[in-house]
């Protein structure tokens, strides 16, 4: 017989009642029940009920063993009587009767329970996170990560994508955040960077001629942690394809990551991939008030600023006489009722505003009334038409926010998500998808008025080098993100392989020449030798694992994470390094004050 | 139309004749044929000869470009008269007159040609890899590196293993070579380091109950660069399970690598995996000279002691009168000349040793005879007793080596080696494999006479504490190499998963429990917790690859490879930070002098 064992804790059943068999695994639970014990006894795959009363030779030794001891069994497989058999268990129609234990590794007091659902403080599982990690839940997040991943591998290879691997210890990469360094032994003073995503490398295979690239690649980002973030690495389901167009993008991997949540959604509702929306950077945030819609949520906000220009409702009315001001509704079907109405005025008022207005439309006996203060302001007329054009009804609300769209947007789309949320209007039961496009490629920074990218600087500009010439404000990229259930899932572009459009874009953003050539040399150097026109994106594997595994927190979907920290309390880092480290690499530590 | 391509340049055939089609790529080879153009269009796929003469309207651009510029081309198939199909080529029996012509990326003046089969000089290669990557051998080495990842995945997963990712961003991991720091912002005058393998992690895995984990992980040694090894960052195939044998490992892994060798060998012999040896490390020594014994070659070194002791040959007799001396023999078939002799008694004398003593048979008219100047010396029966140990005959030679195997062993299998490929005894055309096991667990350190551990200190010692509580250099663990070739391709162990028996163990090679309760507290500590026992492996991708790929420098399978002094000129790194950098992280670099 094998050392450790004959079948696994899943293996038994009652075809084998009266075999001789070998069981490894831990203790889960003991139970004396009459002088007899009780043990379930738990591996990877399942549980086994094994069990000891004092005629066995082994009693003595069981009755010491206690949860969460990895030991050995020999013993007899029984049919368990009917009334004892456990439907729920694979393993339950049968107990085994130990004759032998051998223990394996035995454990100290455990500073937290496997079994059973009692919650600890995160720094105790973190720096016990092998034990965490035995528990159900976490065996269970573990595996579907593991297999969400293995998954995207084996759809992108039927698509006839490889896999490269690209540096990890190399340069800067300018993604926009901080770069973790590593100081060089060899070059004293010089640091190498932890790649913050393969972006350069990526669209150097490209230039290189490989013409579908993807990678689950390691990125780096010296970020301050967050609970939806990693504050050191994470992994990109990373892609780059040549001779494409866009919507080739979008055909490629959409399926992709469709085809991910129907295979691990637990049977919630998946969007057809062939049809998911692709809605404009701008539509967006006027119907949505974000550029990650959750489109779950049936809401679409509409400009309703005719209504109130020149109305008996003054703050909306003076509002409007500013330049690119408008007036926006957000409709709220069933919400019409005054307690709503005031909760969600609160929450306005909780995000700084000074309040939300409303209507509500209620049934008056002899027909429909609108109520609320606005509808007292502007009148009947005014209201009425409101009301038609958000095809709202009895029983419903629409609430109205004022301003420059960018003072309010965001603001409004999270109202959006209260009210859609409250009035029980998404979708619990579904991962509804939109690709987001026509991203502006710049920005004007409110302070300053300094132009800056909106996104990263490689997208292709819509329109090439013509479209530069005009206002950069105008000016949207081949850029996209995709969107679900209100999380940016993918992000990528068609990226600007002409040197010269490259240049240019960057001159606007107030970026010289040399400073480009420093600062991406690598990949402009390499677009001066025949660079095919390429373009892909990148799809975060925590987030989607994330909405999986309907977890909130990044750390319940990674085996060994980091606390909010950066620590790693388990293995201790970081720590103080050596001298002679130190002195290695040619550093000094500066004392803090 | 698609807007770069109707099909790849490896997709046309002769059902295409007469079809409109678009194809983008790369202008591999110009030519010009009494004033027809040809154009050898490549692509990651194949390549298409199209044509243009002045009667096209794209003639006048078509002039203009030239090698390595990006175009698209749209034009009309045509068959290739008989006499000009290309047979060597899939798309050899047509051609395509091309009508309309796009530049999609030009090309400055090339530093190296991706055409032809000109060589470079490593640098130039390096500084502009993504055009050396664009040529037909490392193309083939790239996808041959991504199709052997992607097939050992398969190959894991249809075995039941399951990915996991380790961190990289984390604390030192004791495996022996200098950690890579990453100095942390917030905690000033820390430092994070990347794992020079997942160990700790994955044993820490096999504690949390995960049964089998496998991972294609990166690791990260500095280490001083060598053509066979890269300076920074490598790849390994990295395996655990749980309840298991060595013979589990074995059981698992050899069709895994074996089965890779079968599919990317191209036809070479692979040597079946369930009836690879087992050498036991002394044995190997013994027979081979090495621990990473070349099986091709047939050649088994023997004691033969026993013939010099007190024989004329003074040298080999006086020097086995000391204490652990002996003479071994490397027979050679086939080598019986004197010019041979002579030549393999120069390799020793650059080896460093004083000579190497030989025999060699010929045919003397009415018989054998023995020749050299060791024969005489110790006479005819002494001889004759040798050729029949060895089983040598007319023909044949035999090299002798004396004295403590530990002062020859590496020689003589270094010149086992040269003897076998000399002679044509090295079997070229096969992948010959051995699983070398009962490594020792300690070896004295000649110099200081101090005891360390000889592979890495977490193997289990066979006999377990029993076994410790003897001479520590008698001690075997439960440590593996799988040697193919004359290369170590796997290592790996048994684990030590007691804690009472790893500080015993450590407490030998000198460390105290504090010390080991520093250096590995994480996975010691979580072996208090009902560890269970667990062994596994690793092997190093490069390494595989190289031997598929026929490369002796792992920079051919590597694509953005550092340099030999850890530099990645194409991307310039290292390089120095900027003060912000190092002020945030509180270093200041030691000026050199």
């Amino acid at each position: 017989m094998h050392q450790y064992r004959s079948h696994t804790c899943a293996g038994l059943t009652k075809d084998h009642v009266g075999e001789p068999v070998r069981l490894s695994g831990w203790v889960h639970r003991v139970r004396d029940h009459g002088g007899i014990l009780f043990i379930d006894l738990r591996d990877h795959y399942g549980i086994t009920q094994v069990l000891c009363d004092p005629d066995s030779p082994a009693f003595a030794a069981v009755e010491k063993v206690r949860s969460e001891w990895c030991i050995r069994i020999d013993g007899e497989v029984k049919a368990r009587s009917p009334e004892l058999v456990n439907p729920k268990l694979p393993t339950g129609e049968i107990e085994v009767f130990v004759r032998d234990i051998e223990i394996l590794g035995a454990s100290r007091e455990l500073p937290l329970m496997v079994f059973g659902d009692q919650e600890y403080p995160e720094e105790t599982r973190l720096r016990y996170r092998y034990l965490d990690l035995r528990r159900d839940e976490m065996q269970k997040n573990m595996i579907l990560r593991s297999d969400v991943v293995s998954s995207i591998r084996r759809r992108m290879w039927d698509k006839a994508f490889r896999e490269f691997q690209t540096p990890i210890i190399t340069a800067s990469s300018p993604e926009g955040a901080r770069d973790f360094l590593v100081p060089s032994r060899l070059h004293p003073g010089k640091f190498y960077a932890l790649p913050q995503a393969p972006q350069q490398f990526k669209q150097l295979l490209m230039v290189s001629g490989f013409d579908k690239y993807f990678q689950i690649a390691p990125c780096f980002r010296d970020e301050d942690p967050r609970a939806d973030r990693s504050p050191t690495d994470f992994y990109q389901l990373d892609m780059e394809m040549s001779f494409v167009t866009q919507q080739d993008i979008f055909d490629t991997i959409s399926p992709v990551i469709g085809g991910i949540f129907e295979e691990f959604g637990k049977g919630k509702k998946v969007d057809t991939p062939s049809e998911w929306p692709q809605i404009s950077y701008k539509d967006a945030a006027l119907k949505y008030g974000s550029d990650k819609p959750d489109l779950r949520n049936p809401i679409e906000m509409q400009v309703v600023s005719e209504h109130f220009a020149g109305s008996g409702f003054a703050i909306f009315a003076k509002l409007l006489e500013q330049d690119g001001t408008e007036i926006r509704a957000i409709p709220a079907p069933t919400g019409g009722s005054r307690k709503f109405c005031d909760r969600m005025n609160a929450f306005a008022q909780k995000e700084g505003l000074p309040g939300m207005g409303y209507i509500f439309w209620r049934d008056q006996g002899e027909g429909m009334e609108a109520a609320g203060p606005l509808a007292k302001n502007i009148g009947p007329e005014r209201t009425e038409a409101i009301r038609q054009q958000l095809g709202l009804g009895v029983g419903d609300a629409a609430f109205f926010l004022g301003g420059k769209p960018k003072s309010f947007e965001a603001v409004a789309g999270r109202a959006r998500n209260v009210i859609g949320e409250e009035l029980g209007l998404t979708d619990k039961d579904r991962f509804a998808f939109a690709w987001i496009v026509d991203f502006p490629i710049y920005e004007r920074d409110e302070e300053t008025g300094k132009l800056d990218f909106e996104h990263n600087p490689f997208s292709m500009p819509q329109g090439g080098m013509d479209a530069l010439m005009g206002d950069p404000l105008d000016v949207r990229g081949y850029q996209y993100d995709l969107a679900c259930n209100g999380y940016e899932l993918v992000s990528g572009a068609i990226r600007n392989h002409k040197p010269e459009i490259m240049f240019k874009a960057f001159e606007i953003a107030g970026y010289g020449k040399e400073e480009v050539e420093k600062r991406f040399g690598g990949m402009v150097n390499a677009f001066q030798y025949g660079a095919p026109p390429h373009g892909g994106c990148a799809a975060g594997i925590d987030r989607i694992v994330m909405l999986l595994a309907e977890e909130q927190n990044i750390r319940e979907v990674i085996l060994f994470p980091m606390n909010q920290r950066a620590e790693d309390l388990m293995m201790n880092a970081p720590s103080e390094p050596t001298s002679d480290q130190l002195m290695e690499l040619h550093l000094r530590v500066i004392p803090q004050e």
